[in-house]
Parts: structure tokens; C-alpha cells; sequence
């Protein structure tokens, strides 16, 4: 809030105790819990574990990776947590030999597969058992064939590509990282019949293009590899042998070839000095504008005269992974949890993914102990947790939570996520109906560059966004709640590509996931390489640990919070005004839909593709859309308009009536509200077309997007993928959730009125 | 119009003669006169007067620009022309020495300011007195001081430069090419206090990005510069020194200093090859995605700490023009002129621009001759015009004009440009009250590529346009009128670079721009070059001369149509409607505008700047947008209202009485519609802010767009400069200007009833 947000810029402390009194009892005890707190963070210590933690490559399976686990176990008992790692075995393949070279050329080439060590920077040179450029869960493959350029390689790039008149069938696919998630670029070009799939991080996304190159600058160097995982995570995330249970020894497991998370074809991921050389190679049509990138090259699509030789071989062996959990027992409700997480494992040696938010996490747990031996107690049990396996896909975060998922269900108030920080804007995404509990958690803390709140920055940010030429209507419709100092700030709505999927998207908890980034040129460009390294982070990214101690009084503040509050911090009427504004945004969708394929629909009958033909070149026409029926939204209406209703009249009868609550009564207001957002997420639903394991009906990561969200997705990606039944149906569904939802605040509301 | 334009594609003589049908008499004898004139077309004829008049540098004051003049004469009277030639001695500034080196480097750098000649390109060998790189009425001077790259150098871009906290004051801008006219990038940077400006070809928009560098293909090679006018044309175009008259040997002149479109600081144009050295030289912070070009270099805004040594040294003196004027007398109506014309001089062999349409220009003059010698006789004056000049400001086309002034007011009924031309898309911009006569010419003309008609083809280059994912709701909303079969396709509105510009801007004239273009991989990397040459232009923009011989097939239709047809062609309600688009358009402007006042003076006082400052790096605060009043368009609303009445009332009397008209009634019908679109430019009135002598209160080339047109320019640019008096006042004389044409409309329709 702006004006609030305003004055905190003079004096943080105080406002954060005015902000909290309106609706949080105990104010005054919370502010002083949080000052204890913050008085120990030391970010000389965070810069300390980063560097011990970084020294080695700590991948799945690695030495350093074990030594990690038992570190932070260690760190745990020391800070005086109860704590014991947890054990799950996973499928994690490892390459056993590589190949990506041209055949017939003039000059043999041979890309190379592991990056070289940078002058000044220590940790690049450590160790030999660090990962080469290598995509987990790939499939192995030997094949020699022409190569395609196909720009991100994402549903549009093919629908060009189409109208360019090149198939990439047999052939192999050069794509560029960017525009969506890696794992869909070798999806989507073995659904289009490609044999193999080459990525590789074009400077115009990420190297010299956005600034100087590590290590002048924290850009991508031209040998930098991005490596990552290629697990079909639209489908499911975790093990790829065990969906829906935990990866225990003793699990019940598909085989891989019954898996239907991993790849079939052979897929590397490549440095864009070594991209030149291949994309020099092309021939055929020169690419559209939108499909360059910043080689100083003409881009073109092929096929080439040339062929491109690639073959991977892994070992495909099961490996354990150790997730970390570390407890601070409840002394009132024991029963309660208040959950946060990190991932611990890296690409190579990780500092910044994971390890920034890793020492954050660490630090508040320090802190927490500190207090703990002071004589303090959270009333609710604090859960602590430190992931193995994110990387490849999630892994040590979705076995735990699916091991123990009934117990999750009864006991999780709140999951808490972060991954990689840096010196920059905050950011949070999560459950809309914890929207205003973020809000005031921001409001609290200052910004250290710019002395305003966070939460004030973050508005700043977007409205900042919102005035670039290039803004999309979304940023511009968010500026301008953010702009409403009488509003909250909105969430984004999470998707995946961090711990917290399974939590909210597979058992419906009600999750959060936070940090800081976004300044400074060339961010990221270690991203998931050899660069990503205790130097790298100590310069460019977080100078100082500043905004890694940052994180960590911002997540402290959280868990403090929701670890003492007596009363629920869910405020409905944030849910309810973003399923309106998701229900308006899925109907301008299906009408946009509908005008589209009417509108290719007639310029198909007056030829208007095959007028535009250029004879120099190749040429196709575009497969035809569906004609978009007109949907019945009535049960979404009807729903969005009582939970509009429910909420305010939660909302009401919560400032109105919660402060004066018996114990019993609160008892029960917390029993009404603990499984509020499994509503969302009825057990027998689920996605279709094998994404039955995401349960959210509100919350998704998208089949097309990979890491980006889809709200209201049954709905949403119908459309979107012309499923028009599916549409209607989900229609049904999506609105029986929301109305579940409403039911549920009902009987919270019903509660306050002493019901 | 579609279905018409289909069926044209199998029988397009017949049908061309039904399209005639239904509004013109003697459609019959239109298609025989048709037929005889396009069987006098012969692309090599226009191949072989490329090769001679593209074989030595043609650009004013040269040799062979005398040479040309004189051999273009010589065959206006071959070919039965009453032709003559008309000299005007302009000022025009020619390089005694340029200079742009870095001072203090490690390695001297000096850029080279000559293209070397290429091989398999004999022409671009050819003689010593080719000019070199320089734009011509920049302001001779010699300074040294640091650097600052301007992205496009366009206003939006010191907006962004304001954020960044970087000043021009006192520095040597790096410009590159595109997003707006040349001209106003040293305009801009001297406004912003610069003391020199370089303007460079970035590869992104003119090189290896957009296809082969030539010779290997049609893009523009490291080494290619492009030279161009810098004179402030968007004041007023033709001969700085004699503006609003002819500049004959004895007109009176102002002096250099005295004339306010001559830059005051020195400015070149160099290559990409040597852009890169300057550009690697910089410092600062790093650019906005959108300020990136296509050079492997991470591109920095500066002010760098190398200073560039930049000198000009001109010389000044008047130098002599050739404008050739031919005639053929009209046998009936020889006071009614068709007037038709292509500029002949180029910056070097000038062989794409403007040989290309001046071959075109000279088949037409070539097969009309034959016809006459046939025995045809034009019942109208037919006026073919050889422009001389047209290069540095228009010159030859304005001196004419302005010389001929009173003689065109009453006489001219149309002027007909074309300039560069080659294989693609039939193109036509102009007075919308022609848009309908366009279309009927256009639709009984087949595109030799796709067989359809050259209007069917373009509505689908329109159509194809829009489905592309970077579409401007402009581009989309043209798209659907382009889609509708009983609609005409749309005119673009003319705005300047050609030498349509004083025929319709300042004398009100009824013009059109014409051409073909647009296809191709980096067509147009030849522009303003050494390497725009005969070998060039036959082996990519035009093999065979196929569509430079399809522009004289359809210049000369109009041409013939014009000059025979008995009955005027204007179709009113094509211009009522839009105008009343127009009018939407600037309501939309002024209401976006005022919505981003508020945005922005929200943002300022919630200083939502200071907040997103990051400080590693130079910040600033934008200038403050002025509150944008609510505007009274009753007077315009009121006026496009009557417009669309007395529109309609023309259109629908015409379609019933016109066939039936007496000669005497013809005439008078004639009297009553020659000074119709004159009426848009009264006399007295002119653009505000220096632009006075543009008089036409409807088309005009934009202040800061320089080519790219503004339409109801006295209220959009008011508007867009936050003059809100100017708005108001402008949107009663563009009213005023309305009416004046539905008044003049009214009397032709009196005549059409009998009146």
C-alpha cells in the first residue's frame, strides 16, 4: 500500500507494528519476535555456507551433494532443530558419452561439452566429476541427420514453420532457449517427428546481447552451457518411476520405457559459441524478424545441406537423493505446520540456484534456534526443509510430499518456497487468499538500495514495467491495482519450475513462493552452468549477501507470523476478485479464439496464404483451426458471484468478530480454514490428457509453457488446445471447486457468527 | 474487391473491361486502348535504358545527371512527346572533406567514407566523382567530443536516454538507421544539444540479419553506407533558399544562414563495418532490449570515454537541375493535365531508386507514343515529368510546382508518382477520394507470380500482415476492410519522400503514390549505395524487369483511363469514410494521451522513478507530461457528419445521372470537381510551428516521422506535442476544410441533378 508503504521508507519498525495491529492480535509480541529475529542474520555467514556449500559440484549423485546433506543436517541439531534426512531412490541419469558434431563440412567440427575454467574464478576449475552440458531424462539415441532451426521451438515457431513450408520430420532441431521451458523444445519436436534436439542459449537472450560477458560482466559467455532437465513435468514432476507415491526403496516402480516423462529422442543443450558454428551451416529460408537472435549471422531455417551427428548414452541407474527436514515443535498446536523450503542441489556447484535461498533458509533457521534458546516457543510446529533433486525434476520435494501426503493434508497450514535470489525487487506468487498476509509481511521491511517498503518497490517495479513501450495489457491491468494504494498488491499465480508444485498443484496447500532479482545487466547468465559459482554470485548478484539476508527476514517474518498468529491470515475477497479476473480473461480468450478461426477460416477460402507466396521460396499452408463454439459459462458465473459473496461475508464477519473468539471457537475457525484451498484440488478430477496428478483445478503449470502458470486451466487450456468438450466440462468442474471453496468459508464464516 | 478479383486471375482482360463497365463510359473502347498500350510494353527495353542510365553516378551536378536529362529528352521526342527541359539552379551541397576518427584510442581508427567496389558488380567500379558518404544540408563544422549511441535517435529515444539519466548536451550522437525519417535524427540531436551526429546501417534493420550480404545476396554488406538528405523537409521541401517559388536563375533567395531547414551541426552516415568500432568504444550503462541492433557486441549508451573527431567541410554553391517535362496535347480537354512522374537522379548509379520507375515511366511515354503515331489521340492533356533533384529535398518535382503554381491550380486533375520499384506487392497510397479508381485499375491487373489480380494480391499481403503475432491494430483493422469483398482496399495516406509531396501537401491536388515491392530476403540493401546498381537491381529486385514493367502496365492504365474517361472518377464516400476513421483515431489519441498523463503524474508523485533506480547505474526522472484537457470535436464531429451526407448524396446522383449528362453539364460537372481536394488546403491557413507551407489540412508527412504521414495533422500532432491550443484551434479550420469540400461536393452533385 503506497501511503503506508510511503511513510515505513522513515520508519520501517513502528509501521510494521501498526500494519499488523489492524488484524494480527499480539502485535506488539510479534514485533518484538521479529526484531530478535532480525538482530541474527549476519550476511558474513550466509557469504561463509555459500562458499562451503559452492566449493564442489553438488548434483544429484555427487560426493559433494551427500556432504552437503549431512552438513546442513549438522547446521540443523547445531541451531537446536529436531532434525534427520530423508532418503528416497530415484531414476537421475548421467551421461556416459556425448556427441554433437557436423559431418561432411569442409573443417571437421565437434562441439564442445563442458565448459573451461574462467581466469579469477576459483571455483570454475574445481573438480572433474562436474556435470557436462547434458538434459536429464533425454533419451538416449544415436542419430545422424539434417538440421532445422526452430527459433524457441515452442506451438508457434511450428505453426510458422508450417506457413515456411519445413517440416522437421527425420531431421534434427536447432532451438533457442527462451519463450517457455526447455523441456517442451525436445517434446515438441519429437511430436513433430525430429529425431534429435540441439539447445543452445542464443546472446540475444542470454550473453553479450544484455551485457558484458562473465567474467567482465555476469553475462553468458560464448562457451557457457545451460544445462537442465527435459522430464516431462507438464505431466508430472518427481520420479519418473514412481508417480503419485514416494520413491522409497521398497516402492513399486514403472520401467523406464513405461514412463511417460521421458524423452525418446537424443537431446543436448550447447554453448552459443559452438551454435555459430551450426547455424552458419544452414541454408534455406531466411528466418522471420521475431526468430533472430544476436549472432552475427543470417538466421536460417533449413533443413541444411550438412548433417549434424548427436548421440547420448547414459547411465540410467537408480540414485539416492537426501532431502533434509528439520522441525521446531508447536508448543500450543502442535499438529499445525508452518512449512518452508529450499532446494539444496545444483547444476555444478550452484551458488546462485539454489544456494543463495539455501543459506537464506539457514540463516532463519539459525536465527529461530537462537531464539528457541532464548526461551521462545512457536506455538505452531515449524518445518523446515532442505531439497535434494529439484533440478532434474522436483524430485526430493514431490517423493516427500507424496510419502507423506495424508499427514500434509491434515497438518500443512502454509508451504513456503524460495529457490535462487538476487539483488533486486521482490517477488511473490502463491495462493490469492494469502494475498493480503504477503502484503503486510512487505510493508514491514525496507528496501536497503531504495529505503521504501518492499511491497512499495515491487509496485514501483510493476508500474515501471507497465510504462515500456513493449507492455503487455496484463502488466498494464496489475500496474494499476498496484497503483491503488487502497488495493494489495496481486500475486502472480504459480506454475512450476520449483518446490512448491507439488504443494499446492498435486495436494492443494495453500503455498507461497518468494525472493529477490531482476537488477543489473546480464543477470542470470550462470544460469545452470559451471559459471554459477560463489565468485560469480558474490559479484554480480547479490554484492554483500544483502538481498540473500533479505530473503531470509522476509521468509522469517512469514513463518514468525503464521507460527504465532491465533487467527487464520486468509482474506477471501483477494481469491474471489482473481477468479473474477481469470474468469473475464479464459471468456476474452474463447471470443479472441472464436474471431481467429473465423477469421483464417475465410482467408483459407480466398487463398489468401497461397497469394502470399513468395516462388523463391518454400512455402505451406497452416493447418486449419476449429471453428470456436460459443461456451455456456453460466456454472463459472454463477460460481465466481457466490464465492464473491462468501468471501465478503467471510471477510465481514472475520474483522468484525474474530478478535473476540473463545479458544474453542478459534479451534474451530482453524479446523473450517485448514483445508480451505483443498477445495481446490478434488482428488477425483484432476487435468486431462495424462495430467491427472495435477489436481488444482485453479493453479497449473501450463502444457505449453512448461514453468509458466495457467490459471483455471481445465478451462483455459481446452481452448487453448481446441478441446472444446473438454472446455465445457471443465466449465462444470472448475466451477463444482470454486463452489466447494465457498462452502468451505461458509462454515469458517459461520464460526465467527458463533455458529 | 475479392470475388471479382479471383475470377480475374483466369480471364483478366475480359474482366478488367467489366470492372470498367459499371462506371465509366466507353468501357470498350478503354479495353482496346489497353491492349494496344500493354503490347507495347517490352521488359528488355527497360532493361537496356537501366544499363545506360545506371552506368555512372547520376546525382545532381554530376556529368552523367546532365546526360541522362538530355538522352530522357531525346527520347520523349522519339517517341512523339512534345518535350522540353526545364532548369532550376538550387543550392546543393557536395563534400570537400569528411572526417570521422576516435581520438586517443589504443589503434587510430579512421571510418571510410567510399564503398569499395564489389566483385561480379561492374558498375559499382565505375568513376571517381561518385559521391561519397554524406548527408546533404547537414551544417559543415569540426568537433571532437565523447560519444552517446541514440538507438534510432527519435523522440521516444531521449525519453528512454531521460531514464537513463544520460545526456546528449555537448556529445557526438551514433544514430542508427530506421524507426523514422534520417533527417530528424541530427535535427533531434542538435534540438537536444548534441554537436555532431553519425547515422550507421545497423545489420538488424539493413544487413546480414535480414538475408545475404551482398554480392552473395541482396543485403546490405559491412561496407555499405547510406547517404541521404538531412534537410529539414518537414518545414518545407525543394531549394532551401527559395521556399513557396520556382528557384529560377533570378528568384529571390534567402541566404544559407537565414534558411531554417539547413542543420547547424555537422552529421555523416557511415557502414556497419566501421558503426562497430565506435560502438565497441562505448561505455555506460547497457541499452533497453529494444535499443539493440544486430552486432555481436554487448551495445552501451555512453557517454563514452574516447571522444570521436568529426568534421564536414562542404562545398556550398547553386548548382543547376534538369527537370524534363514531356506532353502530349489532349485533343478535347487540353486545360485538364494528367500529370505522371519519377524522379531521375540517384545518390549514385540510382539504378533500384529511381531508375526502376523511371524506366518504367519511360515504357509508358514509349507505347503511348506509338498509339499516338497509331492514330489515338488523349482527349486530356497527358504531362510526363522526368524530376531532376528529387534526392536532396524534392527538389526538381517543388521548384516545378511552385513555379507552375497557379497554372496547376487550375488545370492539374492528378499527379501520379512512382519511385523505386520492384517484385512483390502492388502498393498505392493517396487521395482517398481515388480509392475507388485505384481499385478498378488494380483489380484488371495480374500479378505474374500468383495469377491473381495485383488488388487480390495485395489485399492479401494486408490479410497476411495481420495474422502476423507483432500485428498493430492498425494493420488488423485495414485487414478487415481489405477482406471485405465490397469494399475497395485502402490507400495508405501519402506523407513525404517523394515527389508526390508538393502536389498534394501544399497545392491540394489529387495524387497518388504507386509501386510494387516488398518480397524478397534483405531487398533494399542497396538503398542510398554505392551497390544500388543495374547488377543489383536485375539479379534480386527485379530479375527479368517483370514487375518494373508491371508498374508501367499499371501507371499507364490510369493514365489512359484518366485522360479519356468522360466522366470524373472521385468516389466520394471512400473519403468521407476516411476521414471519419481519421477522426476515431485522433479521439483515441487524445484519450490515451490523457490517460498517460495521469498514469504518469500518479507515478511521479508516488515516485515510482526514484523507487525502480538501480544504483549501479545512471537514473533519471522523465520530463513531466502535460494534463490533457478535454477537447470540444463537435466542430469535426459536425463536419464528417455533412461529409458523409453530401458524400453520399455525389456518389448516388452520379450513379444515377451521370451516363445521362449533357457535354455541356460534363463540363460544368468537371468545373465543379477539378478544385475539389484543393478546397483541404486552403491558402491561408497552413500547419503551425514553421510548417506553414503545408497547406493540406488532411495528409501531411509527420514533424517527427518525417516520411511516415500524419492525417488531420493540425489536430494529431498538437495533440502528440502538447500544443492543446493549437488542438483546438486546428480541429475548427480542419472542420472548416471539411465543409469546404462537402460545399464543393454539393456543387457537383447540383450539376449531376440537373442544377
Amino acid at each position: 500500500m503506497v501511503r503506508t508503504a510511503l511513510l515505513a521508507a522513515c520508519c520501517a519498525a513502528a509501521l510494521g507494528v501498526t500494519a499488523y495491529a489492524a488484524d494480527m492480535p499480539a502485535a506488539a509480541d510479534q514485533a518484538a519476535l521479529e526484531k530478535s529475529f532480525d538482530a541474527n542474520l549476519n550476511p558474513k555467514e550466509l557469504d561463509g555456507w555459500m562458499k562451503l556449500m559452492a566449493s564442489e559440484p553438488n548434483h544429484v549423485g555427487s560426493p559433494h551433494d551427500k556432504q552437503n546433506a549431512e552438513w546442513v543436517l549438522q547446521k540443523f541439531k547445531e541451531f537446536g532443530w529436531d532434525a534427520h534426512i530423508e532418503t528416497f531412490q530415484v531414476l537421475y541419469p548421467t551421461p556416459i558419452s556425448e556427441t554433437v558434431e557436423l559431418v561432411g563440412g569442409k573443417k571437421p567440427f565437434k562441439a564442445t561439452m563442458q565448459e573451461r575454467p574462467i581466469p579469477g574464478d576459483t571455483s570454475s576449475r574445481s573438480k572433474e566429476y562436474a556435470l557436462p552440458g547434458y538434459l536429464a531424462y533425454q533419451g538416449d539415441g544415436d542419430v545422424t541427420a539434417p538440421m532445422v532451426y526452430v527459433n524457441y521451438g515452442m506451438q508457434d515457431d511450428y505453426k510458422a514453420l508450417e506457413r515456411m513450408g519445413v517440416s522437421v520430420k527425420g531431421k534434427i532441431v536447432i532451438a533457442r532457449y527462451g519463450a517457455g521451458w526447455r523441456g517442451l523444445k525436445p517434446l515438441l519436436a519429437q511430436m513433430h517427428g525430429a529425431v534429435g534436439c540441439i539447445i543452445y542459449s542464443d546472446p540475444a537472450n542470454d550473453g553479450y546481447a544484455t551485457g558484458a560477458s562473465y567474467p567482465d560482466g555476469p553475462a553468458r559467455p560464448p562457451q557457457g552451457i545451460q544445462r537442465g532437465s527435459v522430464e516431462d513435468m507438464t505431466l508430472y514432476p518427481g520420479d519418473p518411476l514412481t508417480p503419485g507415491v514416494g520413491a522409497t526403496a521398497d516402492a513399486k516402480r514403472l520401467t523406464r520405457e513405461e514412463s511417460k516423462v521421458i524423452l525418446k529422442i537424443p537431446a543436448l543443450p550447447i554453448s552459443y559459441a559452438d551454435a555459430t558454428v551450426l547455424l552458419k551451416a544452414m541454408t534455406g529460408r531466411v528466418v522471420p524478424g521475431n526468430w533472430r537472435g544476436a549472432l552475427p549471422i543470417t538466421y536460417r531455417v533449413g533443413p541444411s545441406d550438412l548433417k549434424l551427428h548427436l548421440a547420448v548414452k547414459s547411465d540410467w541407474s537408480l540414485k539416492p537423493i537426501y532431502d533434509v527436514v528439520a522441525k521446531l515443535p508447536g508448543s500450543e498446536y502442535p499438529d499445525q505446520w508452518v512449512m518452508r523450503g529450499n532446494h539444496r542441489d545444483g547444476w555444478v556447484y550452484g551458488a546462485s540456484d539454489p544456494l543463495s535461498g539455501q543459506v537464506a533458509m539457514l540463516a532463519e533457521a539459525k536465527s529461530m534456534g537462537e531464539m528457541v534458546k532464548a526461551g521462545w516457543k512457536p506455538k505452531r510446529t515449524i518445518v523446515y526443509l532442505s531439497w535434494d533433486g529439484e533440478e532434474p525434476g522436483l524430485l526430493g520435494s514431490t517423493e516427500w510430499a507424496e510419502e507423506h501426503a495424508a499427514e500434509l493434508k491434515k497438518k500443512a497450514i502454509i508451504y513456503i518456497n524460495s529457490d535462487n535470489n538476487s539483488r533486486g525487487y521482490f517477488f511473490a506468487g502463491g495462493s490469492h487468499d494469502l494475498q493480503h498476509f504477503v502484503n503486510q509481511v512487505a510493508d514491514g521491511i525496507t528496501d536497503p538500495e531504495t529505503h521504501v517498503s518492499i511491497a512499495e518497490r515491487h509496485r514501483a517495479g510493476t508500474r515501471a514495467q507497465a510504462l515500456e513501450p513493449s507492455a503487455r495489457e496484463e502488466v498494464k491491468a496489475m500496474a494499476k491495482i498496484d497503483a491503488d494504494p487502497k488495493k494489495d498488491f496481486q500475486l502472480f499465480a504459480l506454475g512450476s519450475g520449483s518446490d512448491y508444485s507439488t504443494y499446492i498443484e498435486h495436494l492443494g496447500l495453500p503455498a507461497l513462493d518468494i525472493g529477490f532479482g531482476g537488477e543489473g545487466d546480464g543477470g542470470g547468465g550462470d544460469y545452470h552452468s559451471r559459471y554459477d559459482t560463489y565468485e560469480h554470485h558474490s559479484r554480480f548478484d547479490d554484492p554483500g549477501f544483502v538481498y540473500d539476508t533479505l530473503l531470509a527476514k522476509t521468509a522469517g517474518h512469514m513463518v514468525l507470523t503464521l507460527a504465532n498468529t491465533e487467527l487464520p491470515v486468509v482474506q477471501a475477497g483477494d481469491f474471489a476478485d482473481t477468479m473474477a479476473l481469470y474468469l473475464g480473461e479464459v471468456k476474452k480468450l474463447a471470443d479472441h479464439r472464436r474471431e481467429a478461426a473465423e477469421i483464417q477460416a475465410k482467408d483459407i477460402a480466398d487463398h489468401v496464404f497461397q497469394d502470399t507466396y513468395d516462388p523463391t521460396m518454400t512455402n505451406g499452408m497452416p493447418t486449419a483451426l476449429k471453428p470456436v463454439p460459443k461456451f455456456d459459462f453460466a456454472p463459472m458465473d454463477n460460481a465466481v458471484k457466490q464465492l464473491q459473496k462468501s468471501a465478503k461475508a467471510y471477510d465481514d464477519a472475520f474483522a468484525a468478530d474474530a478478535a473476540k473468539l473463545s479458544p474453542e471457537a478459534r479451534a474451530k475457525l482453524w479446523a473450517a480454514i485448514q483445508p480451505l484451498d483443498q477445495t481446490l484440488a478434488p482428488e477425483n478430477v484432476g487435468l486431462p490428457g495424462g495430467r491427472g496428478w495435477y489436481k488444482n483445478l485453479v493453479y497449473a503449470p501450463g502444457r505449453w509453457t512448461g514453468y509458466g502458470a495457467k490459471t483455471l486451466p481445465g478451462i483455459r487450456e481446452a481452448i487453448e488446445d481446441e478441446r472444446f468438450d473438454d472446455a465445457t466440462k471443465y466449465i462444470g468442474a472448475t466451477a463444482d471447486a470454486l463452489n466447494a471453496y465457498s462452502a468451505q468459508l461458509d462454515k469458517a464464516t459461520a464460526v465467527l457468527k458463533g455458529g
